[in-house]
């Protein structure tokens, strides 16, 4: 079972802005996270075009695998069969897979909802598949996750509070029996609950007083980031992170751009995960401390420096701009991991620069100085 | 200039087999070469998926680059302005460059050769560009080769007596001219003449002849590898490396498998250049001691074992059969890293095991126990 240990607290106000961004660990059987933390997705048992060595590079402490994908390619069978996929994919510090939820709503074909569960057309080659809540947890369990997340019906913007509220029910359901067969199970590793309840806040509400109600380790938001405007998003989280347990790790899911991350933590999330600094790297868009740039650009032609003068990345510690152009350019296979490396640091150096600033007391700060360098 | 110390000259008989297998190093300005090597192709200023810390793992001591490719993109420009190739793609150990008249052959549209050079179309854009022989040699010293090629006149097989004269004929006049451009300019880095005469031993004599006259610092053998039957090739090869001087290094180009380099080597060839390992690692094929693999077969599916026992690569090291069938089934930018790494160690673990044979003397030995092994 994870420990969560509350390291700060802070709940400072400065002129009208209320600051309740937490500084944390999350100890696990596979070591110890420093929250708040950013999780590299490595969808299919790889955070594409990278190592791990380059993930430890990079200062990832924990990565995210997808339950739906890893279930469909390698599958089960082998993943068992090699010894888990820590073990599969030579990674040894913590991992967090998800329960397929989020796919189910963004990939796989005719999804349909049940209080059984899932039915499932494979997105690869349609085969037909059912996702019990057990069996989600079950899954999880066979590729080893040290957090695994309760099986979840994720809905799309705009829904109906009717829709929203049928697939809330449903979560709660799953949540219910997933958490039950977990326990059944001996309770190893770690189980969390998914809250949803789409853009209504007293769905929200409702979903969050349901299942605190069910011992999770920890809980997570999700049914964000699914096409509804950034301020609702924000609005979203900000009236749902305050009625979660405060001894408990808190994950918003899928979100976000480096702004969003500073936002959430200001507002006390403590776990991450996305895909866009790898899918962004892949397609040539870097982050950097004054904002983003496209490495394609013709102005980086000739261009000696490293991508940003401030970044102690691989990348930017040996190649110039101009480099990095001609690879992004010629579809070299490098690139795409040059570019990688450079923004799974840069999230992760920045997640390291919030906590630091927590520790410090200086989290008003260190925003104010984030956003003053944005040009973009 | 380069320094070729020949440090053994194996000239030995073994039943009706004769070993001309040499052992030598060839000094540059970025450092030591053992002979016989084998150089991995960087065309595009990358050994495509790896790093210059996975060629120093791979035990790389040489890379090529193309310079039909780097004329192209990114442009003599950009390499200037950053400062010659190895800076821009940060490898410091040697490297050697083609002339572009490969690539005439393989690649560029509407090639026209005359005594003055080649004009040709890019195959990107169509875009018209002319090679004169200074002006290959001329860009290889931009982008600062140790080891730079003659532009030379590469033809397909079949070719006429007549077609492959005139090619041949042209090859020689652009030596000169090439060699005497490059003395003017001082003679920086090393200039190596290119032999053709394609499939005709009386040729192959003539163009040696008339090469040999130029006091390039080393020959290669051109024109092999293009379409011929295999024995054509080694009857070729075997026909023309006597003729080529004893303490100069012999070059032959665009070859081969591992059995090429075992045989090539045999017969006293010092340096090769081939796409295939890397080619073929993102095609899934991989090399080991008793012969290739697909790592696609259905068979590697549970398979715990790394690609080959006794190979001691980056891949074998950590990674599973299983994992790199699945990274490879999911197209996972990984797996022709992984891949890669592999094939292009295993082409350079076979040349130091070469090198080891010849300067203990039991070279025959060697070939009996690479063969012996061989099941495909």
């Amino acid at each position: 079972m994870l420990k969560f240990e509350l390291l700060k607290k802070a709940n400072k106000k400065k002129g009208c802005e209320l600051s309740r961004a937490r500084l944390g660990t999350i100890t696990t059987d596979h070591g110890v996270i420093d929250t708040p933390i950013f999780m590299p997705v490595g969808t299919l048992g790889s955070v594409k075009s990278i190592s791990v060595e380059e993930l430890d590079h990079c200062k990832a402490q924990i990565i995210l695998g997808n339950t739906y994908h890893l279930y469909l390619k390698p599958g089960c069978e082998v993943i068992e069969h090699l010894g888990g996929l820590h073990e599969f994919i030579r990674w040894d510090k913590p991992m967090l897979t998800d329960s397929g939820g989020f796919q189910f709503f963004s990939l796989a074909k005719l999804a349909k909802f049940s209080d059984e569960g899932v039915a499932f057309q494979s997105h690869i080659d349609g085969s037909r598949h059912f996702f019990s809540p057990e069996k989600a947890v079950e899954i999880q369990m066979i590729i080893g996750a040290d957090i695994m997340m309760s099986l979840d019906w994720c809905i799309g913007h705009p829904a109906s509070k009717k829709q929203t509220r049928q697939a809330l029910d449903k979560t709660t359901l799953w949540a219910e029996r997933g958490f039950d067969f977990w326990q059944e199970k001996g309770a190893v590793n770690n189980l969390f609950g998914i809250i949803q309840g789409g853009m209504f806040k007293h769905l929200r509400s409702l979903s969050a007083g349901q299942l605190t109600q069910i011992d999770f380790p920890g809980f997570a938001i999700g049914g964000l980031s699914v096409g509804e405007p950034k301020n609702l998003m924000y609005e979203m989280a900000d009236h749902t992170l305050p009625l979660l347990p405060v001894h408990k790790p808190r994950y918003i899911m899928g979100v976000g751009t480096p702004e969003d991350l500073v936002e959430l933590v200001g507002i006390g999330c403590d776990m991450f995960d996305c895909v866009m600094p790898s899918r962004n790297a892949r397609n040539g868009q870097l982050f950097t401390s004054w904002g983003t740039i496209n490495i394609s650009n013709a102005k980086f032609r000739l261009d000696k420096e490293p991508i940003d003068m401030n970044c102690n990345c691989y990348t930017c510690s040996n190649y110039s701009r101009s480099y990095l152009r001609h690879l992004y350019k010629s579809r070299e296979l490098l690139s795409y991991r040059l570019n990688t490396i450079h923004n799974i640091y840069y999230y992760l150096d920045l997640m390291g620069k919030m906590r630091d600033a927590i520790r410090q007391d200086r989290f008003f700060e260190f925003k104010t100085a984030f956003y003053s360098k944005r040009q973009n």
